[in-house]
């Protein structure tokens, strides 16, 4: 469903647990990088009517999301900052292609191979972090991250026809693999 | 209320009534532009709770009327297209400074200068359009542009005194109001 290529390493949670604060804030700055990307789509293809208002929708659910995990940032007194993001998505980003309508395509499957890591990692965190408040909360935010990935995966196809939608999602999710299998030193929530 | 230096001159109505379809147009663009604003002071000054509270609620705001004024253009049979802006928001956007605080309390004051004058201007056509729909819409989006214009001005108090922001406020609007007056030869929400 999700379209990943490969799981999260097992190291990933052994990585992160110990430091559920940089997490946190990563993930804080994740949703507002998502409610951004999800801007600069509608802003890049505002002509596409159906593509407009799927994109309004992800702006305010992932708002809603970066609000949500700064009031738990706030409530265990841990503050927020600007932290240095994981090479993750940019190094997703390099693989966009410059010409349209395939500029589009990989735009939007990108947006939805971090939507669909996102949600492989919130149920990772649901199911074994000892921490129950937070096992709930990423537990809560699943549904809604898979249903971005299918949105976005849907978009793309307003852009080529589906097989070749199909083949470059296996393209991509290929690369995304190899980055989440390669990981990254410090804790993030996409090392 | 507002604080506009000067009002908007009567040639203004004259140029945009026989060009509502162009009008329309472009104040979609508008309310996306201003949503993509309020997203871009989110990202720059991320670390101010009170701010990205209220700049979460404007864009959900202007997505919204970007929508409702989509849904009009629909209903009329108009097609939406990439029309070029205006040169109202770039003349704004060069007077903003480059140094922090100054540049915090400039994008602020220059995003509630453009809602001050969106809302004078919906006013004007909430007044004076015979087209009894359109004249009904514009006087429904009155309220919450004046809403964002008290918004953005108390939130620059976040980042300099009141007397500075006062002052910086007036220059502002001086330079805004010295662009209104001069106008431009294309039908827009700002010529």
């Amino acid at each position: 469903m999700l379209n990943l290529h490969a799981p999260t390493p097992g190291r990933w949670l052994d990585q992160v647990t110990p430091r559920l604060d940089l997490l946190l804030i990563d993930h804080a700055h994740c949703e507002k990088k998502a409610a951004g990307v999800a801007m600069n789509l509608l802003f890049a293809y505002v002509e596409h009517a159906d593509l407009t208002r799927a994109m309004t929708e992800i702006v305010q659910e992932e708002l809603d999301h970066f609000h949500q995990v700064r009031a738990i940032l706030d409530r265990r007194g841990i503050r927020f900052y600007k932290l240095p993001p994981s090479q993750y998505g940019p190094k997703l980003h390099e693989l966009v292609s410059k010409d349209e309508p395939r500029r589009a395509v990989d735009r939007l499957l990108v947006a939805g191979l971090i939507e669909a890591r996102s949600c492989e990692r919130f149920g990772l965190l649901r199911d074994f972090l000892a921490d129950r408040e937070l096992a709930d909360f990423y537990g809560s935010l699943f549904e809604s991250e898979a249903r971005h990935h299918s949105t976005y995966v849907r978009l793309a196809k307003e852009f080529l026809p589906e097989a070749d939608v199909r083949s470059r999602l296996a393209e991509l999710a290929a690369a995304e693999a190899a980055i989440i299998t390669a990981g990254e030193d410090q804790p993030r929530m996409h090392s």
